[in-house]
């Protein structure tokens, strides 16, 4: 099931191209369904590729942090998809099964405090306020 | 505003002993309001911070990764005071300027793919699963 | 703040009417910031308003655990509003501070699964199944 | 997989009354399985499908604008099912391949910027307040 | 599918010992996907069932009604194992199809409600406040 | 409050830039709150910047129906930033009280049925499949 085609192989060139640096960037030939799904735009589909491959790069944090933030913010946002293939990432990238563990314990803390912190609707400590720097 | 009273401070026996393990924890005499009205139940307000205490220590995973997971998780369900109480956390355990720019780079990067993998009702890849160990 | 104004005071008949039967049925004179924003649309504030004082009337579950109910939709779709108005409704209908504490135990205990059955991404049981009556 | 029986057809009178008006409304004699399962409550469906036939009729907004921001709605609350039958819909009005691209561009930059504004916390700004006609 | 292997049956130690508990506290063999899965993490499995037995017993709310809130919780996050397994564990505790009715009744008016009053971004009545006790 | 800083005017000329493009395309001098924060990041600050622009530009969809669908994912989100600032941008785009109005019922309606098609976990029909193109 899915609301548009699935591109079977790499159709119209400009998404050729990115399926071939998605493959070049993975070194691995396979494309998974999210993309063949975005083909469907290709104006899409490349400026966000671009922006993954931009964003995940190491950094100030370093790429298996940043999928773990992905897999929380996907949690979250109740996405099945996103979960899924951020999960592969993060064990691509060495997630162990002890890290993978803690970060569910922390997403499962969030997700409980969240709740509390909205149900009780607590007013924020004039002590967080950063509108005006220090 | 709140949907329950602020305990101004410490209350009854087993509230005081969870606000002095806090201060004691923190090295700091403040206790932010999330605490003060969890105090309305305090066999709710000891397990949560029993279950914060031990969750958010270094183990496999170092304390400001799961300060930053906590945010990304806050920011998901948008709960304005999580996010604004662990990005506090975040910055008291040494999140710079750079880190908290890439960390919402990601979040924000998170929000517009679940977004579209949402939208595109895409089938996970059999790639992913691990329902049966490899 | 809001994106639309507050209508002070009763304004046009149609709009009248439903805050003339909100008061006879609540048996006050104070009428929330809610009804007063949703009178931009008299149809739309009276098909509310009438759906509310049916679908929260006694019947097979009793007015306290539908108002229950309401707190914990609100909280999980973050609208502090919401929170604030049905906590004090379930307030005037009898909740005692012991109900609230367990209503908000079993709200974020909830959020505390969702988000590790979500991240799990756990198959449903065939046990549950229900789509064919039995 | 469902938590009620679909109902298969018509069932009772006042089921079997809806049944026929999706009908004759859509001129299709295909009822999908939203309303085979809301016939789990006779008064809800019936008041659903009135709500809906009488919401989504051109007014001040044409039918497929209505379509589009319906599946925003059920992309951002993440409701597999409702994005596949709004997405549908929205075909059977006329959406275009072009406009359908347009459309999960515009949802995929809100999911962004929704995440961003909550992660900054940012302030509203006092020229958007409409609380008070102008 | 699933983010972790489903222990097929019961493991280690610590995770046959609550799993034996499961069995016991519902007088059933049967141990549903849920724990099976979190089996990952047997200290979080452990901490969870306890949880979940604790809260979710008899107190101040009755046990159906509980089921009830856990089950709007879960909707209103979109966690689709959640409403199956608290759908099914609101049946073996006796809800009936007219309570299961009214549920979804108070759910689907929330839903509006929730939706309503963060579109019109309404300012929080006065008299709802209760951060300094009556 | 805020979690960042609201830079008070121009700063570093990578963000002058921006302002002045955000200035010179709106035809006004005030720039709102959210590009204030932003600019923490002035990569993502440009990024962002120059996505809306080119995104909520006409095309397919005329400006004003994006305004409609991104006030709908911003109220399924519970981004009360995002629901001002684009309530005010559809205003200013010649947004009518009566469309608000329609708006707001397709929302509502949309979180309505939203909530039961999730509280029913209702299968999706085989017809609305485009998996695979007609």
């Amino acid at each position: 099931m899915a609301t548009v085609p699935l591109l079977p192989d790499d159709g119209p060139p400009e998404v050729a191209a990115v399926f071939a640096d998605i493959r070049a960037t993975r070194g691995a030939d396979y494309v998974n369904n999210f993309w063949r799904a975005l083909a469907m735009d290709p104006a899409q589909l490349a400026d966000a590729w671009s922006a993954a491959k931009r964003t995940m790069a190491p950094g100030a944090l370093d790429p298996l942090t940043k999928e773990l933030v992905y897999i929380a913010v996907s949690t979250a946002n109740s996405c099945g998809y996103c979960v899924h293939s951020h999960t592969a990432a993060a064990r691509a990238k060495g997630m162990t099964e002890a890290q993978h563990a803690e970060l569910l314990a922390v997403i499962a803390l969030a997700g409980r405090t969240n709740h509390l912190a909205t149900a009780l609707q607590i007013p924020v400590d004039a002590a967080f306020d950063r509108s005006v720097a220090p």
